[in-house]
């Protein structure tokens, strides 16, 4: 990665190198969440002491970090009702809801139509693609238009709970928010693992935050898609080396951009995802956690961060769940 | 409850003896939740031993309870996809979504629609009225066109983890299933609590299994809406007397179909999250959960099951985690 | 067509005798629409007569034919608020839409969710590919995630008015309505002609009354997708002969269910709408333009049925208008 | 309206004295389409000459005027495909769609999110209350949850049919837009009369350039609630005394903004709409149609302008038509 720029090659060469292509069996679709085993599951409720519950969710509605016209397509949350108060304030609702048979109750109800990734969110390994293939080998007829027939979100409906660790890069550089196309690099995070009294090992869930999401919660900018620090092609081998099951990032893309590969977008969701088969978070607002890490001195912590189980989603919000 | 047929006075009798308006204050939104206390939430912690995690979800997709026109508007979840593998495969992506440029990367992308009480559910406490109340005597201007201002799902964003204890009705009285019409007692769950060896205690999460999932998961007929084992009027004097936190059921609705009360739809909702400000749980699939359970003997587990934070919603999916 | 049972190559060969492939030129999107020149719209001017306006659109809501779990995907339209009357009648609204600024005005707003070709509805002439190719040779990869880059419905945006001729083919034959299965030819159009004493000339659209409409509304069973009258194989000659602009059906897929090739799904559609670039119109409610030709004897209109201009969309829903 | 600024007293006394309330019935809820006699849309059949066909309505798209956040939170048309060519070009449509079984077909399909409001459309008359009232003298209660029981946009499903006027304001004052601000007067639409040689008369449905759209099409700003030209509170004698049936302008709003009444926002939609019961359409994209017009001097047209019948609906989009 030394002297010259990366290139597409880098890429590949990262990919190859640190690939768990048939590490899990040539069937494998769940990648790192195969480190997540019951003991150290087991294990990780060690973390829970004080029985503080944090979420590192967004609020999802129309504040969200999407703009019009933005990435692909995707918007922020739409959410409307299908019953509320009014009917219940006019009287309608008996007629209109329950066929004119008045039977005491009153219900309100709703629905929400939703970008599965527009806010806090899991990637599913069929999510990306490259030179031709997802993780572990499969083609791009896996993905159809109705949606992903192997290496779905629902192969971790049941994963996602076991020992977080938040490595606050941010604080320990002594920034608010590191810099826009600032390269995190393995020294970085082994420097906040020194700095947090915390080693990250096999099966963790890694938080790694920037600050970017404390500087930019709702007042957006160009927060969804536009420069910002994240993960470098330096971080690859600290990445790979610990066995980690997920990492999450207070970005929207995980990885630093503009990217260290001109003629690459996104290189480390490459070597990650479709690589490694790495589980990738975004848009994971890791404030409160930060606060309440540098309060106690604990970095770890008991997460729970369950997918919504939609079949064949490449993708689904989450309200992840960091309990000490 | 005893020799003549309950009415709605029946429900106004139970709301007002079991209410819980005030209790933590006129400003309350939250409820049961305030059950949930750290002290509660770190003990819990002692309930996961071998590491095992186990899902309460559906699966979300079109195969779901859900029938057309039915209750409400509601319908199952719609998935669709923004970028999928056609595109990549037919090398339409870089110009559809890349703006021509190819940097090598390919992604798949996908959006939702989903009426929010469709599949395995939180009810917010703004979900249900009574006499032109919601919970802790809110009106229903609280609910406008845009959503609850007060009472909604967000009031339980990083609330939702602590003990959870499985009642499994059905297996305790030795059926498969309850039969639709069957409504539970306060014996009924005394007497799973002493079968199963387990204690339920303030600030718990109750799943009560009917085997109702079992038998129609799949195959749903009139599952969303018809003739349903449940909860009956005379489990309330043990529902309100253990201070639980939160009551999550494998059934449609929760309560007993039909109602006992001719006069007044869905009673329990009405003393329940109306009168307690109890936050309950629906569509939950405790098949597996209670298979593991019967094989190992215990039936208290870490619950965590976050609600996604829709801003104002009055319900949320959930993928509720069960790890022991 | 005769002796032996139609298949693929049948098809193949209907496709290639009456394809119009070029016609228009190696760059047309257009199709039939070709046929509908200024002069014949013209002339059409003087079916109007009366002034009797007529709709041929179904009311659009989830009462509609698309049932739970239907054809690829397919759902009935579902309308929402943004905003009503109960907002207006809590006094939210001026807090909750205008800012909290009441200016006296108040509105609803609504929404819908809608599968283009859920109701009455024209076909683009990218929605059909035969033998790997659309209308004028064209190859899938015209279509990606994004819709159609050619042969969309915009094709037809400013074109679809001109004389419109409703052959009522259950009237003709003395019935209330075609038998499912039953397979209109060419004799049955002609005779339909004579007995309307109407002649179909180049550039008119076309209404082909099976009378399935009428026994279905309101209850549909089957009717989307089900054995259906329709035209046959044996209609191929006189349609292509004809040049017409387009062709509605009241039915959900204009021509017969079963279809006589039991290898190919729809071969009218290939042969058509790929070969001929014909423009086709579904799910027409031709019931009260039917009585009232009935009853003043005039079989032939002005039509006027514009898609809504959905960018890159394959099908539009429609509201036929019907002028004498 | 002369000397003082105009208020809601204005608002309210313009009301009354061109108030249609009971004009036909007190259980009517088709206003001014009441106008549209079959004798008038005979007529206006002669205003097709040359069989020109002119679309005045936008593409419907994701680059409309809608803005994030925008008013009531209504946003551009979400277009998605169910099935595209890419399941067709990876050979995935047969077991994806058609169930395993090749039948040779093959088709795309797709849906659309879509607020009815987005883009060009008619108001229904269900669209706006004022003082309390909608037209005729209806209540809130009239638009639940479910939609307008009465006033709904269906009103109007077969009558969007008859004569066209064009009145370019923006010609006539020698101008390409109107500057936003400008308030048009009868005498502003008198003189567009005189110098287009045409008269307004009863039954007519009247398109008024303000140019707005020719200047901000593609580049929209702040077109969609903004300063904008358009209709005064000096227009209204005229409007009221044409008895037209229609009124369509090229711009988001209709009427004039900032408002002439500081303390009534959109007072002719109180007017026209809740007074008198007349249907407006917004965002119609008259340019193409004005320079024909300008072209052959023919500022009449057969207008044919069917909105989608939408059950319940306050508004829809539409395709209008303008035939000469």
């Amino acid at each position: 990665m030394a002297e010259q720029t990366p290139s597409v090659e880098t890429v590949r060469e990262l990919s190859r190198r640190y690939s768990n292509w048939g590490r899990w069996g040539d069937d494998d679709e769940r990648g790192t969440l195969n480190h997540v085993t019951p003991e150290r599951v087991a294990r990780a409720a060690a973390c829970i002491r004080s029985g503080t519950r944090i979420s590192l969710s967004l609020p999802m509605d129309a504040t969200g970090p999407q703009v019009s016209g933005g990435f692909g397509g995707r918007f922020n949350p739409i959410h409307l009702m299908f019953r509320d108060g009014g009917d219940i304030s006019m009287g309608t609702v008996v007629d209109e809801f329950y066929s004119g048979r008045d039977r005491h109750l009153r219900g309100t109800d709703d629905l929400v139509i939703m970008a599965l990734q527009s806010s806090t969110q899991w990637d599913a390994l069929a999510h990306i693609f490259f030179d031709g293939h997802m993780y572990n080998g499969l083609s791009p007829d896996t993905v159809t238009s109705k949606g992903a027939r192997r290496g779905a979100i629902s192969q971790a409906t049941d994963q996602m709970a076991g020992r977080g660790v938040l490595l606050d890069i941010a604080h320990v550089k002594g920034v608010d928010a590191l810099e826009p196309g600032y390269a995190i690099t393995a020294d970085d995070l082994e420097a906040a693992e020194q700095a947090h009294g915390v080693t990250v090992g096999a099966g963790d869930f890694v938080m790694v935050r920037t600050g970017m999401m404390g500087e930019r919660k709702g007042n957006w900018g160009d927060y969804a898609g536009g420069p910002a620090p994240g993960l470098g092609l330096g971080s690859v081998p600290w990445v790979a080396g610990r066995d980690i099951a997920g990492l999450a990032v207070d970005t929207w893309g995980m990885e630093v951009l503009p990217n260290e590969t001109p003629d690459v977008f996104q290189p480390l969701h490459c070597v990650f995802i479709v690589g490694m088969g790495l589980w990738i978070g975004e848009i994971f607002d890791l404030e409160e956690l930060a606060a309440h890490c540098r309060e106690d001195g604990q970095y770890d912590f008991f997460f729970c961060a369950p997918p919504l189980p939609f079949t064949r989603a490449v993708g689904s919000p989450v309200n992840p769940m960091a309990i000490k």
